[in-house]
């Protein structure tokens, strides 16, 4: 296992087109493999508007060749230049549409995880929001295993549920990746201090990578907070970015995780005879 | 149940002996009091400093008379000014010390909870520290019910397990109260967000209440961070302090904490299909 590497996240802009917006994708991803990034995490839904009529017009069928328009783009840059990608897209199966997030390791698509806690809230003036009538939820947890560490993935509102997170950690995880898109209400209140509390609680490398903003003038085009964030297992922010479209890499070392889990050896003191966390799954 | 009220954080100094450090205490609640406070979260072995021996000289018997000098203290001005009183003292009972939250309402012993989660740390060069040759650790979680709501008690380390919250949150606390003493590394370092990361992950209104810090010249003597600190649910300080001596006072409002229930509905979205939280006790 690689202990030292950089890490990408992909802040990107999306456009009126898939194809457009891919373009600018491959271009980041390509400035982040150029300046030695090992793995790159793009956001929520990289490639498509968060709009219902966009999210299933540009939404793919993985089982369908011709249908994989990004999954296929995402294989490719991915085995070029020998890296790691993951990133969610919409998804459709069937007559459901997903919230998927992709994971691909030198050209091949090693896992997928479909979002679990759909972002179903409501706060009167500010934002109301059901994500529940555009898709369905998902069953179950993804970690993925790689020559990088291990990864856990949840897709933004996934975050606010510390169990996934503690399931993936269990299962061995040093990242929790985190693709998101928070709102410019619940972004500058509670993203940064989610990620940190993943982060802390858990001992992992947490990233969370948003699209940068949409600034157009359309009002039904959702506004996304952007501020892409890397941080430590001591919750320390070691790249973070505002709401434009970039790329922030960082440096991880996996050494460094085993000994702050060490120093503060929370994961073999927890007391299982008063609590205990099961996984189902 | 009182839906509106305020609450204190008391971070009394402490002095060479129990008798000046109480006097202190006491002045303390009761400005608090008269500022029309119907809570006050006082901290962690708040009637004495944290040195094993002091610790040991300063713990009381909760069942032998004669021995009880702050809790026959606490019971006493809690009744006085008709309020609720939290804290956490050494304990002794048998052979064995306890680090022991106790709280008292309108001068009766509602509750103790003793520490289940001891500082067994170890960072080179910063702080390496063994509560567990101090204090044996106690065996289940402790919630109040009171005419202010409901409460759940912490101590310390405690917070950097969620689980504990959540087993407390679950069982319908409003508040999460943690006296707790951290230390001048993880204090600057974690704090701060382990106190608002159990807001915004259990909605709770969150008391982080600790001693003022030791400013003299013995090395023995540890050193609190302080930062008292009270938030709500939605994270957001409402009241905090630096090291010094202080009453900080905030207003609780529990319609408020039911709204952000609403809006923000985690408790109802949970997958219990996929990970379960079970409490053992």
């Amino acid at each position: 296992m690689l202990k030292k590497f950089k890490i990408a996240c992909i802040q990107n802009a999306i456009s009126a087109t898939k194809t457009q917006t891919l373009a600018l994708v491959k271009d980041q991803i390509k400035e982040a493999a150029t300046q030695g990034s090992k793995v790159c995490i793009l956001g929520e839904c990289f490639n498509s508007y968060y709009v219902k009529a966009q999210l299933q017009y540009n939404a793919e069928d993985f089982e369908k060749n011709g249908e994989r328009q990004t999954l296929d783009l995402m294989g490719e840059i991915s085995k070029q230049f020998g890296i790691m990608i993951i990133g969610s897209i919409p998804e459709k199966s069937g007559d459901k549409m997903y919230n998927t997030a992709i994971c691909f390791n030198n050209g091949q698509l090693l896992a997928t995880y479909r979002k679990t806690h759909l972002f179903d809230i409501d706060i009167p003036g500010k934002i109301t929001y059901k994500e529940s009538l555009t898709f369905s939820a998902g069953n179950n947890y993804t970690i993925v295993e790689t020559e990088y560490g291990i990864f856990g993935i949840g897709i933004c509102y996934d975050i606010r549920f510390p169990e996934l997170a503690q399931v993936m950690r269990e299962k061995g995880c040093h990242f929790l990746v985190y693709p998101g898109s928070f709102n410019l209400t619940t972004g500058p209140l509670h993203w940064e201090l989610l990620l940190k509390a993943r982060a802390v609680d858990y001992q992992c490398y947490v990233a969370g990578v948003s699209s940068a903003r949409y600034m157009g003038t359309d009002e039904s085009i959702y506004k996304a907070w952007g501020h892409s964030t890397f941080l430590d297992p001591m919750a320390k922010i070691l790249t973070t970015c505002e709401h434009d479209p970039a790329i922030i890499i960082s440096e991880v070392d996996l050494d460094y995780l085993e000994q702050v889990r060490q120093q503060i050896p929370v994961s073999q003191q927890r007391r299982n005879d008063i609590y205990e966390l099961v996984c189902k799954k």
